[in-house]
Order: structure tokens, then sequence, then C-alpha cells
């Protein structure tokens, strides 16, 4: 694939609109998350009590859940904010942080398939033990290949009726029939925390873009890509790999123009 | 205003003193907000279940409540630890993130009003909404420019008896008769999350300063209007703006004695 | 103590055994503590709800309880998970933020004593209260040197048979009979949010190396102060502290082989 053109009409389309992207996400990448959707100009918020989540999930443009840190109470609050959503036509997205691994979190997501997400976000590990072919990785960290997970994705996209994005050193995109496929990116990406989880937000809100879901959400996962291998050649390390990966993120657009 | 005279000597003041600021604030801007206190020389400390907040109120020399993830649990430990900094006679700061726009923390923070924050920092969205004028904004974010919400800002100072600071393009700060405005500050700081947040837990430590609230309210402002624009004129986007925000916070002294 | 060889020693070994880690951590620190111990070259996870927390704490390679932000709820989901810990032999590690200056806290770690931490890291003032010498600090700062705290450190380790690290401005490592003293760093870590609790993080996943014990903390507090002296030089301020920390943790292994 040779994203150029059609990435910059979505970021284009992005940054116009500037989705309201409810994220009900883990505790570890909360701000990161926040900080690369509003470099790509969406509109973050972070609202979790069950009746303020319900609340919100009908007004913002999209809802992310990402169960990396789940909890009793939130897995309620999340099953309001998605049956609210589901309700009032927005899209939802779910990342199955180490699904597979842990057995609560694994029944919840099973449970929330059933209403039919808009796209589902994880490592080949994760798709893997969500399409039901084997049980998982051993932490959040996934212990298979993304090419290998590509059936598994494929059918599991099938079967839910949505896009699946499997993702990792390449990323997969598909709607069980067509699959577009994403390069790019830098290993480096791996030692920072919330690189995937924010990817799962940038896929939620590009959702929330009219036109073809599949590609909204490839290009999504070509703009973090092409950032990460921007940054990575700036970076001396992690460190310094995030300010540099937030600031590719905000300045994309002139780099495709260009 | 003229502002550098004034705020350094209350920079000065600030640092002496090393407020120990009890914050109670949103899982998003919890590092954001720790490192924007220590930059600038306060001493922050998180402490959130109910018995031990209310423990702490007691010891700490301000606090701040903000709303952002508001769950019911934490508004319970919220209530009990502003009763007992009321009791304490130590001075507590409100940061009404999004209220007008979710139910649930709208009734909690017109409900806090009456036990007499010593400061409310907000948008012009969030002071509008608090204030009974109009129903506040869609999401985190203002909807109205802040020179619109001066009125309410100082028609809700007078009714509650406290300092209300109205912040964003420029900030306007209000004991209801007099009224302080604060320029500078770069539209880089909307693309990084808990900018506004980070201030309230500054307003909130400037509260246990000796002198004139109204003016050590001023002066929290001034201190991070001019280390936001410093690290604007230094960053490449908003990834590097934050390290590049911090360092000019805890090299504000050395700047304005020069 | 010279302690290049033997940390260079360690650090390959903690490089080659990616310690799984389950941190139970405070909310303030998760991101940073996530991002130290993967530039580190460990595998981080935070599973925090009593179910899973029991279910992961038997199949990672460490567990950190940090009791920054405790809450009832998670104090009961610690203990399960502790409890599995220690029944399936995994080693565990306990930061006892705050403790002595707020009760309900303080009892907690009482109690988690007697389940046999392999390692304990606090600053002076809570080595001190813990070991019952005295009350502890205001905050979350020390009040007390750590040349002051050693023989409370060394009671503490012989009382409950483990590793304290109690640490500062200079670091001791002790059994109760060894003592390693531990020199470097920079006053700048101090003033960067949870540079101690990621300490913590990785003394508990050094716990999970073979050989030593105390050797192992010792030299996990090696590398923390190494990389904290090597990013003072190049930082301008506590904001560009942190990505220059991150990038030297990641680049330690070539610097001490140079």
């Amino acid at each position: 694939m040779q994203p150029d053109l059609p990435d910059l009409h979505a970021l284009c389309a992005f940054r116009a609109r500037s989705p309201l992207t409810h994220c009900m996400t883990n505790d570890v990448v909360q701000t990161f998350t926040a900080n690369v959707l509003l470099a790509l100009g969406a509109s973050p918020a972070m609202v979790i009590e069950a009746e303020e989540a319900e609340q919100f999930a009908a007004a913002a443009d999209a809802l992310l859940i990402n169960v990396g840190t789940l909890t009793a109470s939130r897995a309620q609050a999340m099953r309001r904010a998605v049956e609210r959503a589901a309700a009032a036509g927005k899209p939802w997205t779910l990342d199955p942080v180490a699904v597979g691994a842990l057995a609560f979190r694994s029944r919840f997501c099973q449970q929330l398939l059933s209403l039919k997400p808009a796209a589902v976000r994880g490592n080949a590990s994760e798709i893997l033990a969500l399409a039901g072919t084997r049980a998982g990785g051993r932490g959040v960290d996934s212990a298979d290949s993304v090419a290998s997970a590509l059936p598994a994705a494929q059918a599991l996209a099938r079967q839910v009726g949505c896009i699946v994005a499997v993702t990792g050193e390449v990323d997969y995109v598909t709607d069980g029939e067509r699959t577009v496929e994403v390069t790019g990116g830098d290993r480096l990406m791996t030692r920072v925390v919330g690189t995937g989880c924010a990817l799962s937000a940038v896929v939620a809100a590009s959702c929330a873009l009219p036109g073809d879901t599949l590609n909204n959400v490839a290009a999504a996962c070509g703009w973090m890509k092409r950032a990460g291998a921007t940054a990575a050649r700036r970076a001396q390390g992690p460190g310094s790999f995030v300010p540099a990966f937030l600031d590719a993120l905000y300045a994309l657009h002139e780099e495709e123009s260009s």
C-alpha cells in the first residue's frame, strides 16, 4: 500500500472534524492517550463514573473501551456507556488488553462483542484470544507474530461485523473480506508504554469520520507508524522518543503536504 | 497589568513556603500536576481514600479538588476532605472540570460551593455553568470566550465570597470587586493535556501564601503564562512543549531576576 | 563500593530475563514506572482488580506493592495478590509511601509485613516509621537524613527477614547484617515525581534475578543513580530530566561496556 494520499485526505477530515472522543481507558496510558489525540487535533475526554459515562457516550462522537486496568465497577460503567453509544448510533472501539491471559477481562470482552464495536484493535496474542483461537499471551506483550494472527482477525471481523486491526511490527486492518497492510514504525515504540493503547484511541476517533471505516482505521494506523518512524530518527532513546512522537503527530500534515 | 515585580515577590514567598499541597485531582493529569508543583518548589501529595484524605486535609497547607474523573466514591472522599480543610481553616480550591456538560458533577460542585472555597479556577464555559448563567460546553474544552464569562465570574466571586479565576487565551482573576487581567501564554498550551488542571493546583498552593489572595492567585496565573510563552518559543510542538514548560517553571526565578 | 562490574553483570542478567513485573502502584507514577521498567528491558504490567491481581501474581516474575494512592478496595486486591505471590514463591516488594504520616496505610503496611516481602524500599522517614522508630514525615517527602535511618533499616531487615533499601541523597541496602552503600544521583531527581516509586519497581523486578538478592537490589539502586547523574548533566531542568533519564537507563549497558 502507498498510504500517503488517502492518509492525507483522512487527516484533513480528522482535523476538520476534531472528534470528541470519550476514552474509558487504563490508568497507565491516560495522559499519553490524551496528548496523542490532542496532537492529532481530536478532543479527548475521560469520563468514567457510570452515570456520567452513560450521559457522555451519547454526546461524544466516538467511544474507546480499553480494559488494561479493568475493575468490576469500571466494567459496569463501560457496559452502560457502550449500550448508550450503541443506542445513539455512535461508534465504539474495543482494545482488549491482555485478553486471554486474564479470565475476568476475557469474559467481559466476549460479552461486549455482542454490542457490536465499530472496531477492535489489539496485538496478535489478544486478537487470537478474542477470536477463540488460542489462550493468549503471558502479559500485555504479544507472544505471537502479527501475520500468524491475520486469519483470526479476518474471522473475528466477519463474526462480529466490525473492523479488526491487529498491530505490531506490521499492522493488518481488515473487515473480513478486504485487508490493508500498514508498514513503518520503529522497534523503539515497544519500549514506551501506551503506543498501542493510544493507537486504539486514534482508531476510535477515526471511526467518527465519514467515508469507509476500513480506510479511516488504516489511515489512523498509518499516521502512528509514520510519526513513530520520524520520532525514532530524532530520539536518543525511549525517553526522548515520547516528545518527538507527539511533535511528529502534530506536524504530520505539514510533512505530508511538503 | 505589569506583573513582573509582584510576581517575583510571590514566587519567592512560594518557594520559601513550599506549600504542602493535597491534590484530589483527575486520573489524566496527576503526573503533570505533581511535576508542575515540584518544578515551582511546592510539595504535592495525592491522597484519595476518604479516611486518609480527611486526615491529610487537616495537615496539608492547601487542598485542590478537581472533578475531571469524578466517581461516586471519590466525591464522598472529596467532601470529607473539604469539610475537614474548612474546619481546620485551610484554603481549598475547586476546578469544576466540564461542569454544566455532565449532571452528576454539576450537582456535586454546586453542593461543594457552600463549603466556601478560597478559589475557583475554570475555563469560560465552566464558570458560566457554575454561576448558573448557561448550561456549559460539550466536553472539557470551553465553547465560550473568556471575556464573555467575566461578568459571571464576578457574580460567582461575590456570591460565594471567593476568588474566581476564569482562564484561557487571557486570564481574569476577580474577587467580585477588583479584577486582574493576566496575559501571555501560547496556543500550544491547549494542545497539551493538563495545563488548566495544573494551573488550578498552583492556584490552590498559592492560596496558602500570606498576603492578598487575589494577588497571589493572579501571580500563579502569571507564572504559568510566562513559562508557557517561554516553552512555546523553545518547543517544536506539543511533545517537546511539556519538558520545556517544566524547565521554564523551574527557572522562572532566575529569568525574572535577570 | 565500586559498583561498575557487579552492576553490569546484574544488568545483563536483568535484560536477558526481562522480568514480567506486576505493579500495583499509585496513580501518580504509573506511566513513569512502566517507562522506567521498559527502558531497562523489563516487562511491566499493571493489573489491579482483586480477581485478576490474584491470578496475575502467580504468573508474573515479581510483584510491587506501592501504597501511594491506597484505597480500601485496592488494599484488599493488594492483599490477595501478595498472598498468592507468597504462596507461589514469587518475590514481592513493598514501597511504604508516606507510612507513618497516615494511619490507614500504616496499619495496612504493618499487616503486609507478616507476608514477608523480598524487599522494602522507602525514604528515611518511611523506614523509620515502618520500623516503629518514629512517627514519619509530614507528607511524601522525607524529613530525616538517610544515614539517621540506617539502624532502623537494619533492624527492620532482621525482624522481617528481607532486604531493606533506605534511599535518598545516598542509598543503603541491607539484609540486617551486610550493608551496601550506593552513591551518585542528583538533587534534580527530587524535583521529578516518581523517581523513588520507579526505583521500587526496579528493585521488585531485580528480586526475580538469580543470585544474591542484596547485590541485585544494590545493583538496581546503582542503575538509577547512574542514569540520574547522566540525565542531570544533560537536562536543563526537571522537565528535560525525564526523557534524558529514560534515555540514560536505556543506554546504561553501552555506557558501562565502553
